[in-house]
């Protein structure tokens, strides 16, 4: 996939920097760490320190110090999330902020014109994140008005996508813009969804509106499902997912992008992601362990330090624990997508994904305390 | 300066690891820093996760896998810092862990104890930190106490020092032991302090009981003193200073050796010292101020990232902004050391002390909000 902001190889895995940073690591030990593409927050970074501010600033890519592939979302899920904080009509949603309260109205066009302001590489609709549950009725009339919504999207971002900061007519380097396909769990509405947002014409769509709530085989169906109606030329993403099996599974089933903040928001909670499946380093049994992390991970993190030191340093509340975990788990799950892509070349992807499935399984079953 | 983990060029300034860790920097950034020594608290380590622990790890260098030099102090400093939670005795210091309330005891042989089974190529002489201001009859009782616990100190030390975790016979390279000067304000205490720890005999001596919320003109005034009465061939230690001006005029008075919290604490305030002095990173001065931390620093901080960014890192609470502030700040701080080294070579000191006091005069003079 060539971006604006450099080549990315699929399938891809995403780290979320929410507010214009992956929490705890600079920026030049992502790129160490080989992250190509990563994503941004447009609520968050709506609210603080605001769109307009960043792009007199340049975007966010200067903003932020990072020269590689941005996406950002539309907001539209954060927005979602609120709950008791907002009003959906066709027009938009009227939301208060989570910080002070204060109230904002976000629609099509103002998501626009809030992603071409930060200037991601890729930008996406403005869409209903359909709850679950939802029953058909109510999961048809959201997908219908993501459609609508997804039409506006695309016309305001046609009229205005020169505004972006780095726009340079001698360079046909372009933002673009990504589809999102709606309908809840119902195969024949993600169906539609696909069909409508192909129609109005897309560089690449994403599979929005998993991981809220439904149960996990669900994820799975619907990707299944929705994948054969979105063309396969194109970058097929899906939205907030998943597990180290699941991302295995699903670049199995033909998804190029993925985006998660388990592998981020884990590692500060002492969850690391390693061969031998999960591992809570804060539990005492690591008091004294002098193995890495990660027996198998070359990374900078497995490489120096013990699972002692890493449980000191968590068990004390010391910020280097984030940092540490965090880079691990991105290493982790970046070594992951790598050797999915490598396997992928090999045609030996089905080992691979038995192999990622073990590791998780083997865990699961001595029922290790989290 | 030798040490059994590598060489230190003096005068050298010690960033403080606490727990074994310097908040939130990552070791192997540590050393592209260029940190020769940093020092780690007894008291914090003992109490967590033990210094037992620690000693069967194989000693603090390969629980916190840096393979450079590393200085602990008694713990007496911190001992004295907790007020109602300690009661001193002849013995030794009955104290309350701030963390739980349980009861210890620390003796000048177990605190030697902790120290030897930590294993840093540094240790000190366990020593009452007199508290300021205290009356001369006060600083007489307690210097001579120190005095008397650094003969205690020193017995245990070289009775024992073969049980380093990393100790190796075929090896030369020892543990050091150094003394402390305690004595309050008073010149004649501090004289008579330098020369009773003098003539039990240490290869390093450590001006102690300063920082200890004294007039900092009096900080001065009794380093100006006591320097004098310590050997001017062995290293001499200034203990917790102090700021960018006072670390280069007591390296230019002859002071070898100093640490202190201040870069690294008031990082994580938003604090940065450059060579425009004092900026408090979240004014809203900095908001669209696309300028480096400090236009004259050649860190990767400043070479990187904008004042706009950092300022947006802090006021969201984001991890990045500890990690990157504290980066900068030592990287001043161990920069201006270069720069005292340098110029002692040259013979320029005096102009380095003029530009860097100017540099933070200037700013005070501003009345910069902090």
């Amino acid at each position: 996939m060539t971006t604006p902001h450099g080549e990315v190889e699929t399938p891809v895995f995403m780290p979320v920097g929410t507010l214009a940073t992956v929490k705890g690591i600079p920026q030049h030990l992502l790129e160490e760490l080989g992250v190509q593409i990563l994503l941004n927050n447009t609520y968050h970074l709506y609210l603080r320190p605001g769109t307009k501010l960043i792009r007199e600033l340049g975007g966010v890519h200067k903003f932020m110090a990072w020269e590689r592939a941005i996406l950002t979302d539309s907001g539209g899920f954060q927005v979602f999330s609120l709950n008791e904080l907002r009003k959906v009509s066709e027009e938009g949603v009227q939301f208060r902020s989570h910080l002070d309260g204060s109230s904002h109205f976000f629609t099509a066009e103002s998501a626009m014109e809030a992603q071409i302001a930060l200037g991601a590489d890729i930008i996406m609709a403005f869409d209903e994140c359909t709850e679950y549950p939802a029953d058909r009725a109510r999961a048809q009339a959201s997908m219908e008005m993501t459609a609508r919504w997804a039409r506006r999207s695309k016309d305001h971002f046609e009229a205005h996508k020169h505004e972006v900061p780095w726009h340079d007519e001698r360079n046909s380097a372009r933002q673009a813009l990504f589809g999102i396909v709606q309908g809840g769990v119902y195969p024949d509405l993600r169906a539609e969804s696909a069909r409508r947002t192909v129609e109005i014409g897309f560089p690449g769509y994403a599979i929005g509106g998993l991981s809220v709530g439904e149960p996990r085989h669900l994820t799975r169906e619907v990707i299944e499902c929705t994948l054969p109606h979105l063309p396969a030329d194109k970058p097929r993403y899906v939205m907030g997912v998943g597990y180290p099996e699941e991302i295995v599974e699903y670049a199995a089933m033909g998804v190029d992008m993925m985006d998660c903040v388990l592998p981020t928001r884990a590692a500060r909670h002492g969850l690391l992601f390693t061969s031998e499946g999960r591992l809570n380093i804060k539990n005492v049994r690591f008091a004294a362990d002098q193995g890495p992390p990660d027996p198998r991970c070359k990374c900078w993190v497995c490489r120096r330090y013990t699972r002692a030191y890493l449980r000191h340093l968590f068990t004390t509340g010391e910020g280097l624990a984030a940092v540490l975990n965090t880079a691990h788990n991105l290493a982790y799950y970046l070594d992951t997508m790598r050797s999915v892509r490598h396997a992928i070349k090999l045609g030996e992807l089905s080992g691979l994904l038995t192999e990622v499935r073990s590791q998780y399984a083997a865990r699961a079953a001595e029922k290790q305390p989290e």
